[in-house]
């Protein structure tokens, strides 16, 4: 499964707002297209949204627009994953071909993946019941997932008896994008609302967690979607391994925690309606985040395709990028 | 605002399926039409189902139908909330004029919404930051409401700068139904999705949390609509108050702890699509719980129409009710 393809001279992206009903590809020759469509979510996930800015910095530069200008405009299409920003300075600080490296970044990226994946199966128990929230799979990377990558790795191992998929609201990625990629792999797989993992946890039918990243500080406190940080408060209260999965590209050190992760808030009819039904009265207020910051203290480690690090996170955060 | 009303030889019910978008009244005169309401929750919220189904009941007893047969049938509609299985007991048991049981049932179901808000506004702070869940208002009982019960009386008193509501996956009872009465009310009302709560608690923003609730034991462990359970640990977890509001014909002395609580599980669909809008693919498996079992240790106090109960809520519900 992937959700971004690339011909040289065109950017493919499976359009993720209509999945699972209709699986439909876009097509982008300008940047400015590219940069809406990580605004309205047609390609979601950090490492995913890395690459298609990639992709789209290389076709500013094939049509010889102004890349500082580029790079702005797709900076400012999403505020949280720092992946976006990471692969921005790695393209407008290339001085070779850029479409080259923008491949290289996605060829990494889902080389990451499957190194996250080996690594992260190790801390996966035998006939595990694994909680994941929102999509941290092959839609929200280059290929393969973050998360979803370790589920993979560890059900080809065959120690996956169950993957618990939170359906995650209001944009419905658990249900949409999760239950879609882990069905049409064959790994076994319930869905659950948001609201049902505490009780879950409670009934002992959840070893471990496992959930993507959008940002991570120097202290190990990350941004995640919205309701990461819920699960990570029952899974303390349960007793449960929490882990988040990432590549080091989302870790942003230049920050010393999470309260300095800027959090993205949406629309309030993401709230109001779904579809074209109306769920709410069409005035009520609305509180609507993107995301929520987890604090490290309730993480139990952190994946990543250089290894697990477990606590205290600030200081073998640092030795990982060699600054402590 | 009120969902059911009844003209000596007529139940009519506000169809709760279709708010906010429409309001239609359905009216019924074959007591099995008002079971398969409660099944399909045109009405629902534990008070609200003992009220229609002791009309019901009424309805059946003017209609020659063997009762019997009529409570049977009722009580089988929902299994969960236990005003059900105490309104029929006492329309089965009453002498005299059973639709004056039934107006009887209702009247002194409104009364202790009342009392209830006396009693609980006592707990509400100046300027209180209120989280509710699902819907515990006039539209799940006889009227006026149980935690918006007291959350109404509060707002009088002056003392609620605003009431957040948990939209209430899968079958969005906060958003549909807490936020139509709220606003209707012109009560400061917020929506958040369920997955939310813990942010807001975390962002200091939430002083206490008040549900209601659809049985609870005899040691304070009370079942509620799903999602209850996961706002009391995020409540313990932030040190915020949390509390059940509900008549003493919630309370069922019969089962010594929660353990013994039938939990409904609903149809799988109620996750897999919204309306005719597919969101998850249409054979992934669900667990769809339509309550959960919250411990007492989690719980605050317990608001009834006859005063507030703090632990130990063995002993003080024994007393309360003669028994210890």
């Amino acid at each position: 499964m992937e959700a971004i393809r690339w011909d040289a001279a065109t950017l493919y992206l499976l359009d993720q707002t209509r999945l699972p009903a209709e699986e439909i590809w876009l097509s982008y020759t300008d940047y400015r297209a590219v940069a809406e469509a990580i605004k309205t979510m047609v390609v979601r996930g950090a490492p995913a949204i890395g690459v298609a800015a990639a992709y789209a910095y290389c076709l500013a530069a094939r049509a010889g627009e102004n890349l500082a200008e580029a790079r702005e405009t797709l900076a400012a299409s999403r505020p949280t994953a720092v992946n976006l920003f990471w692969a921005l300075e790695r393209m407008a600080s290339c001085k070779g071909d850029l479409c080259a490296e923008a491949e290289a970044i996605h060829k990494e990226d889902i080389a990451m993946c499957r190194a996250m994946g080996e690594h992260g199966a190790a801390v996966v128990p035998a006939h595990a019941r694994i909680l994941t929230h929102c999509n941290a799979g092959a839609l929200a990377t280059g290929g393969y997932g973050t998360a979803l990558g370790v589920i993979r790795a560890a059900h080809s191992a065959g120690k996956v008896d169950m993957v618990y998929a939170d359906e995650t609201r209001p944009l419905l990625q658990g249900s949409r994008l999760t239950a879609y990629e882990l069905v049409s792999d064959h790994i076994p797989t319930t869905l659950i609302a948001d609201n049902m993992a505490a009780s879950l946890m409670r009934a002992g039918r959840v070893d471990l967690v496992l959930v993507g990243c959008d940002r991570m500080a120097a202290n190990g406190d990350f941004a995640n979607k919205i309701g990461t940080y819920s699960v990570a408060v029952h899974a303390q209260h349960h007793a449960v391994a929490f882990y988040t999965v990432l590549p080091c590209s989302s870790i942003d050190l230049s920050i010393p925690d999470g309260s300095h992760i800027p959090i993205e808030e949406r629309g309030a009819d993401e709230l109001r309606s779904i579809g074209r039904i109306q769920t709410a009265p069409p005035d009520v207020a609305v509180w609507n985040p993107a995301f929520d910051v987890t604090p490290h203290n309730l993480l139990t480690g952190i994946i990543t395709e250089k290894g697990i690090i477990y606590p205290p996170f600030r200081e073998n955060l640092g030795r990982l990028f060699g600054t402590s």
